[in-house]
């Protein structure tokens, strides 16, 4: 078991991490002991109303969670990266999934049952500690979505997402601090809850700004401060 | 340490379990190892910008999270009851408050410094299992109010917040089942993210078509299977 103060250092030395790639040090043990597999990106990994009793964790790659309605409509509720874990609501009781998970980029997935992932959380109480925190910044990033959709127009939500996407996906270039996976128009629209054709509107907008630019599915921010200005931090 | 079987056993059960007072079983050691402090109705816990180190236990009555806009708008992000935890920001590196915690209905509840939950989930996995559970259910509920938003109109995310009120905080009585705790017009929302008028509109609605009743600031369903098709399911 890991001693006490272990622990408390590791969360406190996570907290002034913004990297998520660094804060999965202790789930390295999930890719040690359990078998993953290579997934192309567009690959659905599980959609609404399959019955999978698993838990994935993303040794590589890129995974896009969203919530599909009747007519096709998509919303998505999150996009991650290595070291994350999801596919979780199976520990809360529900075995059909009400999501769709695709890669957005290619990717190496290690599934692992249900079964065995309790087991392996009961034995490792840090292990059970990361995944308390992984799911308090998911829960944080829903609530901040939501906050969104209800009080803020659609500039200042794609700012605001742009945001998270450079904090969370983002690599220096010497133009700036780029998303380091393609985009599409229509993947931010789904993003923010928006339309495409506004989302373009405003992503177009942000670019005569000079605030950030399109190359070819990629995204630059080239002014993070009046990103921020936009985003009203 | 509890035995796998047991755990997985416990978990099963909790599945056929709808009543969220009945899984609160394992986390009773907490309310008997830590103090609980009497909170009146309307009382704030914590609000934004305050600076607090602890994670909180409801033992009795119910609390509501919510976020504020500058401007003063709110939106209600979850109402918890028995058993439950909130402020568990802090465990991914928050001190700073970012909702208002406020009581709904007289409580007991009890602060827990930071450490010394980090101290008892180290050595008890199945709270922290439970904890996870918990997380679990916030962020679907977190996500099914994020698809509403986006995907529902007014009267069908009134009907799926009434369900999910029933479901949660109900009480059968003569006439159908009550939400057991007073809530306004303005309260219901703030949770569904809609204008308080537009949202007395669709309560009258659904009175007049006889699915609930209002009674002194508690609602009745007395029609849920009509209330199930409002809400589309």
């Amino acid at each position: 078991m890991v001693n006490h103060f272990t622990m408390l250092s590791m969360m406190r030395h996570q907290e002034s991490s913004k990297n998520r790639e660094q804060i999965s040090e202790a789930l390295q043990e999930i890719v040690e002991t359990t078998n993953g597999r290579f997934y192309r990106k567009g690959e659905v990994i599980y959609q609404p109303g399959d019955l999978d009793d698993r838990v994935y964790y993303i040794a590589d790659g890129k995974v896009k969670l969203a919530y599909l309605d009747e007519s096709g409509r998509k919303l998505t509720l999150a996009i991650l990266g290595v070291g994350e874990i999801f596919g979780e609501m199976v520990l809360v009781g529900s075995r059909r999934r009400e999501h769709l998970a695709q890669v957005l980029q290619d990717a190496v997935i290690h599934p692992i049952e249900r079964d065995r992932f309790v087991y392996m959380l009961e034995r490792k109480p840090w292990l059970a500690l990361e995944i308390i925190q992984l799911f308090g910044k998911r829960a944080r990033d829903l609530e901040q979505k939501l906050e969104d959709l209800v009080f803020k127009d659609i500039t200042t939500r794609l700012s605001r997402q742009l945001l998270r996407l450079i904090e969370e996906h983002g690599q220096d270039t010497p133009e700036g601090r780029q998303i380091n996976f393609k985009i599409t128009h229509k993947e931010l629209a789904d993003l923010i809850g928006s339309a495409r054709e506004n989302t373009t509107s405003a992503l177009n907008r942000l670019a005569r700004e000079g605030i950030l630019d399109k190359k070819r599915y990629y995204i630059i921010v080239k002014d993070e401060e009046r990103l921020k200005e936009k985003s009203g931090v």
